[in-house]
């Protein structure tokens, strides 16, 4: 790829995941074992999760983890209460938990800071160990990405997802990496399959609006996919879970709507195929991204490599093809998806 | 309007409001703040809200009263946690509250059963007394808003916006019908403005999709709007905080690119502004809904009377000419708002 081809950034930063996801399993997880373990003796009883745009996403990832591993109630904050109503909550016996790839965004920092005033044990997240929010915080995870300089965030997001899995796991006392183990081979054979994602990315060159759905784990998935497509192709996508696309978006959805459904290979996946068959019966376009077997009756399908990986641990490697997918329409496009217009890297929301 | 008029059920349930809001102040606050000081007593130190589609927002409207009045951690339920994965998590003093137009929802009872046998304090928030959802769970209240018969929530949305802000603020020890007392008077001058709202809703005649955004206590109402156009006209509709906006969506927004934004006149229409700044330079198509002075500079608005409301009150007000602008822009396109396609009235998800 020459050095002014559109997207080479981005291209790049997809293209590192394995060797990111590995660093963090080999190099990173002692330490995410060492501040689990010892926010684990503190006995948390409710967490808060905060993050904006791709890391809300991982937030919303580690929410369903906590929930389902440990019995962990969690929310996902509203910054406005602290930032603009200057909220003082009583955070006592409270894991507040801030997920940002740059750490440098005032109103994460600051509402951490006041999390912090309240009482909350506090966790940062982030791709930069010396940012604001990570000194901001009592401790703090690198998910050690590297420098990230695509303004369309991949290989963070699948890096945070990585960090707050092994996180959970021994939050909960257990040990989450031998699980994880196959994810950068199988990482690598996803983005091995570039052409066969440009094929499908055809299918989408002059859509105008898009569904993302999904249920449990997959769901953060289709959010994140979502907001992938709004910011490099600029195509609305709206992304659902399977139960809230039943009450109400499914009336927009006809048979020239496209819909993209995030199949987990498990109980997510199970509880999303009374959806797929409203969805088919209305005369969507489905495209499918799961197993091999999910992938029946669907109008398209990326068939994943996850048959023998947990289904907690698969939106590590879904988003993956999602993410080429967002490239590729892009390009497909004549777009370059390192430049979306009007956004910045580090967007200083207050 | 004769019997068989395209949307006669959801238009007569819009113009029912000032009705429904007055009988709740009148009969049925004092059950409201009775239940609220029995919750009171037992403490609640966190707060999970749990509801599908218009009473989802309803429940996100609770949350930021919640956090910022009374300093209370909340989160919104991801159902399928419990419903899927049977995560079963250690409620004690938690509250948990479901809120249900028709209190008839298989997942919401099972998740409420899951939450009680967790130990949790739970409430519905209903318009049905006699509803399984009602029974379900230790305390109940009755939002009073008659039967619903249109498949656009409209009345039982802002029934269930007042029933949460009395029982806020009983759960605080204070009164909140004296504030709420102007709310019907305001919502019949907002209902009597039909003619102007069916004038801007000629400029959605064509579009193709469209973003609803606001900052704060606003934020429900963009989300509910959005899905009142979703369902009605079919519109894909996006709804985004504005901070959540600069994250990426932005990206999308052109200069035929619709923006509604919600601007409250407080703290979270102060937050706002800078997004408004943005989306104006960017040649949105902008239309406020508003305070007067809020509307300088868009491209159309609506001006709301609420200059003597507390901002934490508009959003019953505010979402009127929003229910009225999905009416007619689905009248203007031929359609029925009474019959979405591919909805029922409860939506049965487990």
């Amino acid at each position: 790829m020459s050095a002014t081809e559109p997207g080479r950034l981005m291209f790049a930063e997809m293209t590192e995941q394995p060797a990111v996801l590995r660093r963090l399993l080999e190099q990173g997880a002692p330490r995410v074992a060492d501040v689990a373990w010892q926010i684990a003796e503190r006995r948390p009883r409710f967490v808060l999760l905060t993050g904006r745009g791709t890391s809300d996403n991982a937030a919303l990832y580690a929410k369903y983890l906590l929930e389902v591993r440990l019995g962990l109630p969690c929310g996902l904050t509203s910054m406005s209460t602290t930032t603009a109503y200057e909220a003082k909550p009583d955070l006592r016996d409270c894991l507040v938990i801030a997920v940002s790839q740059s750490g440098g965004s005032p109103d994460l920092v600051a509402s951490t800071t006041a999390a912090r005033e309240g009482g909350a044990i506090t966790l940062a997240v982030t791709n930069n160990p010396d940012s604001p929010l990570a000194r901001a915080s009592e401790y703090a995870i690198d998910v050690l990405a590297g420098p990230e300089r695509a303004l369309p965030a991949t290989k963070t997001y699948t890096a945070e997802l990585l960090a707050l899995y092994l996180f959970v796991v021994a939050l909960g006392g257990g040990d989450g990496t031998a699980a994880a183990r196959p994810l950068p081979e199988l990482a690598e054979r996803v983005l091995a399959r570039r052409d066969e994602v440009r094929q499908l990315a055809a299918r989408y060159r002059f859509a105008e609006r898009m569904v993302l759905t999904s249920r449990g784990y997959g769901y953060p998935t289709a959010r994140e996919a979502a907001l992938k497509l709004m910011e490099t192709s600029y195509v609305p996508a709206l992304a659902y879970s399977g139960a809230d696309l039943l009450h109400g978006p499914l009336a927009m959805v006809d048979n020239v709507f496209p819909v993209i459904a995030i199949v987990t290979g498990g109980r997510g996946g199970d509880a999303l195929r009374p959806v797929l068959d409203r969805l088919t019966d209305r005369g969507a376009d489905l495209m499918v991204v799961g197993p091999e077997r999910a992938l029946a009756g669907a109008s398209a399908g990326f068939a994943l490599p996850t048959d023998d990986l947990d289904e907690e641990l698969a939106p590590i490697l879904e988003i993956i093809p999602l993410q080429l997918l967002a490239y590729e329409v892009t390009r497909a496009r004549g777009q370059d998806p390192d430049a979306p217009r009007a956004l910045a890297k580090v967007t200083e929301t207050h």
